[in-house]
């Protein structure tokens, strides 16, 4: 296959020229309108009845001749007589002929069964709903193109539509390829990754209003790619296919294209996504995603949604923006559209964002991204302290009343989120994890409520309090104790090695995961290394970071190490044998102002509680018998 | 009954006892999580297996040993061997054992089918995605009580969770109330209300996350109503009686719902929606909800959205807000929380706002608002050209892009609308009836870009230009012609009075349907009298005013009235007859500034259509010999 190289084109020519080149066959179906919730209008819909569709009573009493009543008033009331003058008629009753007046049934005095006395006069129409004050017939109720919401169905029912012609769902084809997929479960083999962005495409598109079809896993060969995507241009409006979308030798997808069809696109000025494909089959728009989960969301939302819309004749809603001060810097290749997945919290009023990370191909930065930043092209990025406007993947209410936890990652953290989304429903918890020095510097930028902190200080012999009287003078913090915990060593169930301390480690040429710089577990394995005089420069391994507990663990049980340190609770999760090391104590460091505001409260609450302790201490490893203790205040 | 009388319980009061009182009884169902898109999960979903689970190379290339690769440069090349020192992997293939790095394709060097060289070191784990770079196990990937969306459940599957623990959807019982109604049909008898509420409730649940269950029709009988509440309890979570909520002799909810458990509250201070009861049966929570159905879709927002909220442990989402500057005065009540339905037009870069009617019976004010105006207690309202701050119903981009479109009522502006909307999906157009000398008042005011006018002139016989000399003295206007169209008497079939002209209303003592103050029909009507010398005061229901020409020809067709003036449209569309009078002009006044905007260009394109003069003379009693060309410009 000839050699191709990714283009650069700016992405909103490429999102410009596909929308140009489409023109859909829209089919129009008719839906019963109790259930058309969200469809959208093929026609405007006009009224075929009238609502009310008679002259109605809109209360309770009885329909008169106005003028029978002129010149009624206390001296001279007027006498009416039932069946002549007056009938008895309920909020909604047609008036009778002859009348056109309505008078509540408190304003009338009952002379006796048939006859009523009227004490003052009343204007023609009052108390009438006229023909039509609703809906009138003919009138047009909804526009064409028009999506159809709750207070509509209702409109169009009273207008006498018991159907209405919507445009039938857009169907859009979704190919997965890769020949290490597999669909998903839950035991999943070395060398198979589970293919999911399928059911994230499928759920977006849902969202959008099209009609997904998922058409299985394809292996990456030419020719099975081939005919899946002539099939899927037979069943659909449009075609998807995932993976294979760049230009190295076994990415297919703009081959397949190029054969069967046209390519309109290949490569768009963007990071992460630049690996898309806009191109048609047999008439029929496809887009070609890259493989990457980050990448193929973006590139999903920037080429299908706006195709789904145009097949509806909509514009896509936006997304709501918040101007936010960047916590720290971030830099841009300045050739592409760059597109940063932030967090952002309301610390002390103001809104800080941080970058989640880069990765594409770390889904998990997509679900804890409250906002996406765009660099775009030409700019090389943003200073610590800068205002930028983020894209809220979140609602602002719920950033308002976020409890932003970072520092050192422990399980004690998930809990108390747990326990807080059940019992406050109107508060939210994000924690991240970047270690426990990492989290101190975050209380002293102002970038969050709280850190999790388990800094062991060789001088005093103590924790926490040295390293918060360096780096927080002039800072007003409370220290919080929420749990103790045992570190010791994780290693493969037996302890095939015999690993007891650091000395151990030391002597073998062991495989180690290490913590990230600034970690406690890593400043605590430091220390044990230096007790045993062992130059850390001998530890294979010591440069590799993993960035929790679990991490450790996870790679002491895939066997990318064989031995780590690390809590009881992440060596138990992963069914490996633990060798006890310190005890330590796992505090929660927070801005006075945090501490003293309605949602440290909470917080102290939750920390403080039964359940939290029930919890913890069920989980091994954990003592609470200190928990919602203040260990330190300046 | 004992007589009782609504409380004025404030709006937030009533909201937070109801709130309180309520203890929801949730249970948890699995679901797959393909398949969970916007469900609510019952508890946090930690991973099952690391995603990678292996590690994995990054790119298509070579695992190699890093150690072996140190040292080489461009004089120094290092010689690989296949199945020794390298294997070749591609993207997704696990490394294998006693190799720690991937060299990408690109940067080898083949010297033969086994051996290659590399011309520089490379770091341990580069190109190698480690175990769980994405998801870890153990981690949390979502909090409990948390909205999946689709990149939740991506992350989910990757995490190994092929099901997830959500809470099973709230059951909704709608229990809609009056002997009048009738189930959504097309031909609706005199005295027979189509119930459409149900299905409004219904659809509004859905979108909250609720099942609705619509338990049809129970007419206005205490022991039926008590017997279908009774019934409603085993079934749903949540009960809604609509309408019988008030303190009248026919209204049962507040006495059933006291005989078989409690009231919390009956009678809001809020206007709309004031006649609403919370309270409580069999441990469910019961609402009654007005009758009218915009108090009925206000009511059922303010306690059964934060009750399936509450449910779910969510906090509501806000709507939108927007500042915007009132079109004219609105007045209120004093003693309630008074919400105003609002139509906001951006003209010339203003947000300008202007009530809907404040009828409870009008569905289509629901329809047609753009936002909602609340009014606190206490307040009298608000003054002329004051900033005031609306919820918004329809997204601010689409307002941004909407031509508002008021005056003189023709179908030639439904025509318009829908070619608009399905030719230009990012332009949106709004229209509302005042009558052609509101009209040109309304551009005076700049509350609108465009207004329907046909003004006859007396004195010149001419249309259209002596008013807007008169009126918009120091104003840029464009006036364009719209359609000539033919006015005419709308008679009931066969014409059985023999009208003819104004006389024949004016001798016989006939019931005309007269439009409102300000129209161009009415105006031309006054002209007509006057020409046979007639006295208004003698024809019967000229003070009765239709909104539009097809309110008249409605009144005409339902025997409220025996004759009016309108157009041959309306009478065709009610099956009557028409008798011309007069071709009239309908022209289009804009602003000068809106005309030689982007939305004036598109609307001009849209008139000047042949598909716009096509679909107008297909209607009859139009013709298009004009439309398009500028009649007067200052």
């Amino acid at each position: 296959m000839r050699k191709i190289y990714l283009e650069d084109t700016p992405l909103q020519d490429a999102q410009r020229e596909f929308l140009e080149k489409i023109t859909f066959d829209r089919k129009v179906e008719w839906v019963r309108t109790t259930e058309a919730l969200g469809r959208i209008t093929a026609d405007p819909v006009y009224a075929k009845v009238s609502m009310p569709n008679y002259n109605a009573s809109a209360m309770d009493g009885v329909a008169v001749a106005a003028a029978k009543t002129y010149g009624a008033d206390e001296q001279n009331p007027v006498r009416l007589k039932r069946g002549v003058d007056y009938e008895i008629v309920d909020t909604g009753d047609p008036i009778p002929p002859g009348f056109d007046a309505v008078i509540m049934i408190e304003h009338i005095h009952q002379v006796d069964e048939d006859t009523i006395e009227i004490l003052e006069p009343v204007a023609p129409w009052q108390h009438i709903r006229p023909i039509g004050e609703d809906v009138v017939v003919g009138e047009m109720i909804v526009p064409a193109h028009h999506a159809l919401r709750a207070v509509d169905l209702g409109a169009i029912l009273a207008g006498g539509r018991v159907e209405v012609a919507v445009l039938c769902r857009p169907k859009v084809a979704i190919i997965p390829t890769g020949t290490e997929l597999i669909e998903p479960r839950d035991a999943v083999g070395r060398g198979e990754i589970v293919e999911f962005n399928g059911t994230v495409f499928a759920s977006y598109l849902k969202e959008w209003g099209a009609e997904p079809i998922y058409l299985g896993i394809v292996k990456d060969e030419y020719d099975t790619i081939k005919d899946k995507v002539l099939e899927a241009t037979r069943l659909a409006d449009i075609v998807i296919l995932n993976a294979g979308s760049s230009a190295g030798t076994e990415d297919y997808t703009v081959h397949v294209i190029s054969e069967l069809g046209r390519v309109f696109t290949h490569g768009v000025a963007t990071r992460p996504g630049k690996p898309t494909i806009t191109g048609v089959v047999n008439g029929k728009p496809v887009i070609g995603v890259p493989g990457y989960p980050v990448s193929a969301y973006l590139s999903l939302e920037w080429f299908a949604r706006p195709l789904v819309h145009h097949y509806y004749g909509l514009i896509e809603p936006k997304r709501n923006l918040l101007q936010v001060k960047l916590g720290r810097r971030i830099v841009s290749d300045a050739g592409a559209d760059d597109f940063v997945r932030m967090t952002v919290g309301c610390i002390d009023g103001a809104y800080i964002a941080n970058p989640l990370t880069r990765a594409a191909g770390v889904t998990m930065s997509m679900v804890r991204a409250d906002g996406l930043l765009r660099i775009p092209a030409g700019h090389m990025g943003y200073e610590q302290g800068e205002m930028v406007e983020l894209e809220l993947y979140r609602p602002k209410e719920q950033i308002d009343r976020t409890i932003v936890i970072t520092g050192s990652h422990d399980l004690s953290v998930d809990v108390l989120h747990t326990l807080l989304r059940k019992t406050y429903p109107d508060r939210f918890l994000v924690s991240s994890h970047v270690g426990s020095l990492s989290g101190i510097l975050a209380i002293q930028k102002g970038e969050a409520h709280a850190a999790g902190v388990h800094l062991f200080d060789e001088e005093t012999g103590s924790y926490n309090i040295p390293y918060i009287e360096k780096y927080l003078k002039g800072h007003e913090v409370v220290l919080v104790q929420l749990v103790y915990r045992e570190q010791g060593w994780i290693v493969p169930k037996g302890n095939p090695l015999g690993i007891r301390s650091a000395a151990d480690i030391g002597k073998s040429r062991l495989t180690y995961m290490n913590r990230q710089r600034g970690a406690g577990t890593r400043i605590l394995f430091d220390y044990l290394l230096k007790q045993e005089g062992i130059d850390r420069n001998t530890i294979y391994g010591y440069d590799r970071e993993a960035i929790n507990h679990l991490s450790v663990a996870a790679a002491v049980a895939g066997g990318a190490a064989d031995v780590g340190l690390g809590i009881y609770s992440a060596a138990q999760a992963m069914d490996l044998d633990f060798i006890p090391v310190a005890e330590e104590r796992y505090d929660l460091l927070m801005s006075k102002h945090f501490y003293y505001s309605l949602e440290g409260e909470t917080l102290l609450q939750a920390i403080r509680s039964e359940s939290f302790k029930k919890e913890m201490e069920s989980l091994g490893g954990y003592s609470c018998r200190e928990s919602g203790q203040i260990v330190y205040e300046n």
